[in-house]
């Protein structure tokens, strides 16, 4: 009988109570989920941000936490944690960031939201300029950004990626290096944050990256609130070195009700839902790593605590 | 040299001048663009609706209409044209399409509008469900539909397509003739209108249609005005049958200030952009045309006059 712990919050247990069981003997594995093993039994560590536990030392058995989200940045730090920590990735999560991705750069190119806000009876006629003339910066080509990048250059917007390491994508212009920013940020009408947060990225969108920008570039953030200096984003929405801004990540979530972002018409904010877990292809997710880990296989997905991410 | 009457209005004249031209050289062509060639000596035609010329007898030379839209609903039933008429199907055209309905099926399918409408302070969890369980119909699966049907395949989503004869497409569930039509309705929470206008097609979308919709249907028609009956589809967002209708093709272009649907608080209206020609492309497509004429080989995108399209 394998020891599965479920450390997270009330609302993902209801979440994952059930599927999650069902993803494990669906894998062939003869499982015990539970909130309460005791730490000295317990094989795997199924872990959400808030979770209760931050003190990972009594789980003496543990082989991998498991984290159900994609972000690794409450925990990653955590000084008790020594067993392999592996990241979320789930299929339905990288398809409900492809779908948000997507939707939000094509909102901005085809000026949807001047039908949507201004139906005031003047026909303007003009039509958008096609996705091939329109560039679309990715920054992060992590497995979120990678096929963001293929799903947009599918639909011939001219892609340009930049990340940390170099990466190859088909149809997609790749940079990488921190001395090669600029230049990516120079081509970019709409600008897309799918970075982690580490100490490198945080703050990566101040005043000066802002600049860079072409004049009333859009910038979509799918991906932490931490990689935009807020009050540097808001004096460029300000002057119109920044067009619009898409925000479904902040520093402070919920976003609290007096945060500028709210009443600024420039901007928009989603409240975290484009990278959104689904329980279903989580648990699958889960599952297939438990199995690695019973039958000797690598485990998916784990996180360089070098690198943080 | 082959002399090109280019029949439409002014500021048709003004986008196509240079570039068709230089497209007939590219293509190899010695040829003379002009508005102004006498009607015998023509040997092709470029027409676009609204144009003066409506008297096709005079033109004994020509070879063939080459028609600067993909409608051919103005022009089909002229009976003084004997000569093949071709549709104008633009890689352009077809991109830019499947960008709108790509752009606007996401839209609909995030609840885009919530967010841009409504920023009031307030944080709403909650993912929309992911495209695969969305499900979205195409009625019409010519150049454009096909294209949309597999953009929105790529993207995940259910797709079903109906058509008036059979089609197959990958990743697409097709259906066709008017017995089918009824169960493809059901099933759409979005349906996309991409038929073209007939006298089988006219008034399609009417109130038993409307009805036939799952409740709180979302309808866009990027197509043709006369697909559906306005007055019913006004009454079935009345009552919320339809939850949302994103239109850009009417009866009346522009469409006039007083129209209902311009204050319709769930129609959003854009102004016919999603099947904007372009020059560029457009012109490459009618040199290939006329090429082939000289050449002595089939036209591409000959109009059945049978079917009217």
């Amino acid at each position: 009988m394998i020891r599965v712990l479920f450390a997270a919050t009330d609302g993902r247990w209801e979440e994952y109570r059930t599927v999650l069981p069902a993803a494990l003997a669906a894998a062939g594995l003869e499982a015990d989920l539970s909130r309460d093993h005791a730490p000295e039994v317990v094989d795997y560590i199924v872990y959400a941000p808030n979770s209760p536990l931050q003190d990972f030392s009594p789980y003496t058995r543990a082989k991998a936490v498991l984290n159900l989200w994609a972000g690794v940045e409450d925990v990653v730090g955590n000084d008790t944690l020594k067993i392999p920590l592996c990241r979320m990735v789930d299929a339905g999560l990288t398809e409900g960031m492809v779908e948000w991705v997507t939707g939000h750069v094509l909102r901005h190119h085809l000026g949807t939201d001047a039908h949507v806000l201004g139906q005031d009876g003047v026909w303007r006629a003009g039509a958008p300029p096609l996705a091939r003339d329109r560039r679309v910066a990715i920054l992060g080509l992590g497995e979120l950004g990678a096929a963001c990048a293929a799903a947009l250059a599918a639909l011939n917007f001219r892609v340009s990626g930049w990340s940390n390491s170099a990466k190859a994508i088909a149809g997609v212009e790749t940079a990488h290096g921190a001395a090669a920013l600029p230049q990516v940020l120079a081509g970019a009408e709409i600008l897309v944050l799918l970075l982690p947060l580490t100490p490198a990225t945080e703050c990566l969108l101040d005043a000066a990256a802002l600049g860079h920008l072409p004049q009333g570039a859009v910038i979509l953030n799918p991906g932490r609130g931490g990689l935009i200096e807020d009050a540097a984003l808001l004096a460029a929405l300000d002057t119109g070195q920044v067009a619009h801004a898409t925000l479904d990540a902040f520093r402070v979530e919920p976003l609290p009700p007096g945060d500028p972002y709210w009443a600024h018409p420039q901007v928009t904010v989603t409240p975290h839902i484009a990278s959104a877990t689904r329980p279903g292809s989580a648990s699958r997710a889960i599952a297939e790593n438990i199995r690695r880990g019973e039958a000797g296989e690598p485990f998916l997905h784990v996180v360089d605590r070098a690198r943080a991410y």
